[in-house]
């Protein structure tokens, strides 16, 4: 199968690169970008002789005449309008940014600040949760490949909120994520002198992966759940942890909710339940597509604190998006994603 | 005044040589250590030429004799056998341990899994949060000086409970602090290539600071308060921030919020509160006695976010036990503190 | 083909795991440690579910019975105490320390401290630069694994001092390690407070790698050749920078030098030589088994600058040992170590 | 004595605002910018409560008019341009860019690639290496304040160049500098994500403190030194180490050598000479300006290695800055510089 990328630049794109390159069913067939034409090395040094493709314009009619699937690591709002040259051909199209996450056009103009993409096409794209979602992955065309502090939000908190022991309005997620979930354009903000031995918390309930998680855990509670949710950047390159807080409805000790998770997740090679009394850490993800969590109730206070941790550009981007490319093509799910995590 | 330091050789000590060797009004007589008697400059080679004094063995009844006042920067237990030797002597005595903090000694022991000293020296230590404990601060002569994950908390919570605009039963704070709050003592767990590029989550629910922030919470609320309460490792060496989710008993804003905590801390040199729609981060206060505060009332969810950042070795160790020791001759409050952040 | 680690615990022994896993004609058979016998997870959690067999005691008849090839990932003078159950036994053996390196058992004595091993084991023991000394390691029984340090540096000098272009006298190392060069073993030089912010010298003029180094030089010059090899810590995890500095013999122009390195080693995988005014950064072979090559002839000092850097892990330590092992099995010399360096 | 600072929102002059905020003779009278006025403490949050003047426009009449002193902590052009406005006015100006240093305008054209200021203004201006030019420094009205690499290459290779023991042809310096030496302006190559983990080199043979290094050795040495010199990027904030190898034209040992460093630095109270076998770490004069130093003759290649700390804010941008302005009003040389290093 023939996979083109468009976003190349990005840290995404790049780790697709990485995962495509030595996948034993996709080749990359074209690398696509809005800047110059070059060769990926000359952006991305350590491609040298090992992928030295030329990134070239985008040309969305010629990549659906040669290959058979496209991935969009673009930013929001670029996504949202390469799209539509992709929609209703021969081509299944996996999307990295926000654009097509959302159900609703007015949740998304409220918390993106653009217009939506069509309501049809935000009906026919799949959200792709690999692991609660894998009956309508296997049949997409389009997918929305979920944000990383989603994934690993909703990966934590779905086994308790699908067994209803959870009191749905008490849900509180205190997020980190390494900076290279920031993306690759200079700023400020992302400089290495400026996060350096810092810590910062940003965009306090606002972060536009507040409506997305919200909308999943509402279509698995049945009713409408808000969520009070803050991100921090972490200074490492890689991973994100989600530190989760809810309240017990029912008097469920560590170990009973560790065999729920354990039986919820055992045929998911990617998600990797901790025993009682360890808790994962980013580093023990770090280059792969493993999804650990660990829990703690505490009996003093009725709270359950869950976590969850992800590579943010593997399990969070790139690996999850490989995965549901995987599905989509009927093709063993871990396919090109055996890498082990990098550790130290 | 001569102060003298036992406990020199780990962070914390050599915390309080940085700001005792440049303080108008203390000079560092002495300097102890449980180990070889050695010049401090062949432990901590930055203080060469600055600093030489040779550390020596501990001998109370010479420093009883020779000093105004000791600092305990020793571990917790070391602290509560070394107490005894100072208790009503002609020496000002203040502890940066856990072992005189907590008054109820059961309590310690549960937490602390070691016997807590006597109750007659429990009930003399006085617990230096220096901004809300200044009258009883000034007429100690043993004070217990505030865990690092306390004070940063405390000062976030204070106003909010003290005006009773929160439910007392919602408190969850998500902390998270650089990694010389470990201690300088090797250990596979501090090693540098374990902890860098990770992020780390530990005593879950198990954190011996549970009590002592529950304690003064329970004081300022006139009944018991209960918290979850969760600590994470940052790679960076300096710095804590406590980010705490509560419910908000009645509908106040973001502005109304940050009215109360700025007229609270008005007269507080060390807190400086951050305008609406800005948070502090961990570097803008590293190397200096500032705990910075920032918070955001959530309308969605009636839940009140609030951040607030110390240097763990300032603030949080050595800067406010010479606060407190300023308080306690009756000094300038800021005096030998007014080092600015350093920053980046 | 069956394999067998000891000193499995360590940051080698983890490495070796990681590619060994997934290589396509070794499987690790057993994993030994001096330690207590327990799964290989509960050292290295980020193994939990790929690879979770149980370390075990070391006994040397066992493991030559039932492995073929045996990975010593053991520290100096642990080796050596090791490498003679294995001699002259149906088993192929990689030690990766420092023990079977020196030819000169008396060289061995004063740079390391310790008596070297028996000069037959010595003189059977092959020097495994993969790239120069491919026919002995394709008939080796015992191999003596290249050090981080002299990888790095003699893959960089080699071309120049085979082709006389270079004062042998004037060679100045200055090498940059990251921090897991310095092993897993607990104390104060390696906690992360010490060592992040920091970039230390240590060992100047003595680091035991020197011999090493002169040693293959001398071979290769054919008379004796003193280095001046100085070695910094940088704070990172992994990578290993070499800064080298010789007096031009003859004109050689920046051009006709890279031509030189490329021609060298076009047949080499693991080599890679950027294009003039580009240099390698570490990060660009993090986790991969590359060497990358840079250089510089200044003309206004008759001095060339020769960078190369490697992963201390990888081609600095597991990754040659691997390859070195393919090449003993007469495998494709890159197979299992197809990993692309992660970046970023 | 009233200072003005133009350049403010960069480190240096934020390095400035720290230091002179707590000066004893000092006081910060007006801060400028080209950017939009606004308060300071808005670019840098860590000032707020602290230093909360407003940035304003530069007019250089009015400086003129009310400070005695001004402080272009700019890029290097933009100083040129702005020093004629100050020339022959009653007022210093200590220049912290590389524009008045070199006192040859065609190397000025040839390492900057811009114009340099006129030949009056070169000549009139002071180099301001404090340890070495104190008397020329004490009369200076302009001064330019010296790089920070020449900072610590030149107080590193002074002694030995001055007492003429080591060869002044054979001077290779191998340079290492923390991040914030590269600016605030973001860019790709200051990224955390580009940076983090990662270890470069650049300007290889190219750097502009090149001909600012050999003007002054060629002046201490009576003929003109030509040095091989490079530089990398430590994954550090703060720091610059300086590896220098020198050929030993006299045998002498490390410790007459350091008897030499020792004597000639006693009356400098910011150079900081270290034991036999002790070499210092960047971290060890993390904000401080401090410059210390160690060495080793290594008598089997009869080179000299020498190692020089800074760190690059302080000693070598606004810590050596201020120390000039020390010396040229007639204050105490560590006036408002007291600070000690920020450890760990």
């Amino acid at each position: 199968m023939k996979a083109a990328i468009i976003g190349t630049t990005g840290y995404g794109g790049g780790e697709l690169i990485r995962i495509l390159n030595n996948h034993p069913s996709f080749t990359i067939h074209s690398v696509h970008t809005t800047r110059d034409e070059k060769p990926v090395s000359a952006e991305y040094p350590h491609l040298t002789g090992i992928f030295d493709k030329v990134l070239t314009s985008i040309d969305p009619d010629k990549i659906v005449e040669e290959a058979d699937i496209v991935f969009l690591a673009t930013p929001s709002k670029v996504s949202g309008e390469l799209v539509e040259r992709f929609i209703n051909q021969d081509i299944k199209v996996i999307d990295l940014s926000g654009d097509l996450r959302l159900k609703d056009s007015e949740t998304y103009r409220k918390w993106y600040k653009y217009e939506a993409v069509s309501n049809s096409i935000l009906g026919e794209a799949v959200y792709g949760l690999s692991e609660w979602n894998r009956e309508q992955i296997a049949n997409a065309d389009i997918l929305a490949n979920p944000g990383c502090y989603p994934t690993a939000a909703l990966l934590g908190l779905a086994p308790v909120l699908a067994e209803k022991v959870i009191d749905p309005k008490s849900i509180i997620i205190d997020a980190k994520s390494g900076i290279s979930g920031a993306g690759r354009s200079p700023s400020l903000g992302t400089l290495y002198a400026e996060l350096n031995e810092n810590f910062k918390i940003y965009k306090v309930n606002e972060h536009q992966h507040i409506p997305e998680i919200e909308q999943q855990l509402s279509l698995w509670n049945g009713n409408e759940v808000k969520i009070t949710f803050s991100t921090h950047l972490i200074p490492v390159t890689r991973g994100i942890m989600t530190t989760m807080y809810v309240n017990l409805k029912e008097e469920w000790d560590t170990l009973r909710l560790l065999d729920l998770y354990e039986e919820t997740y055992s045929r998911h090679p990617f998600v990797r339940v901790r025993k009682e009394g360890i808790f994962p850490a980013v580093k023990e993800v770090k280059g792969s597509n493993y999804c650990d969590i660990g829990l703690h109730a505490d009996i003093r206070t009725g709270r359950l604190t869950i976590v969850s941790v992800i590579d943010n550009l593997m399990k969070g981007a790139a690996g999850q998006a490989v995965q549901n490319a995987n599905i989509m093509f009927g093709l063993e799910e871990t396919a090109g994603l055996e890498m082990m995590p990098l550790y130290p």
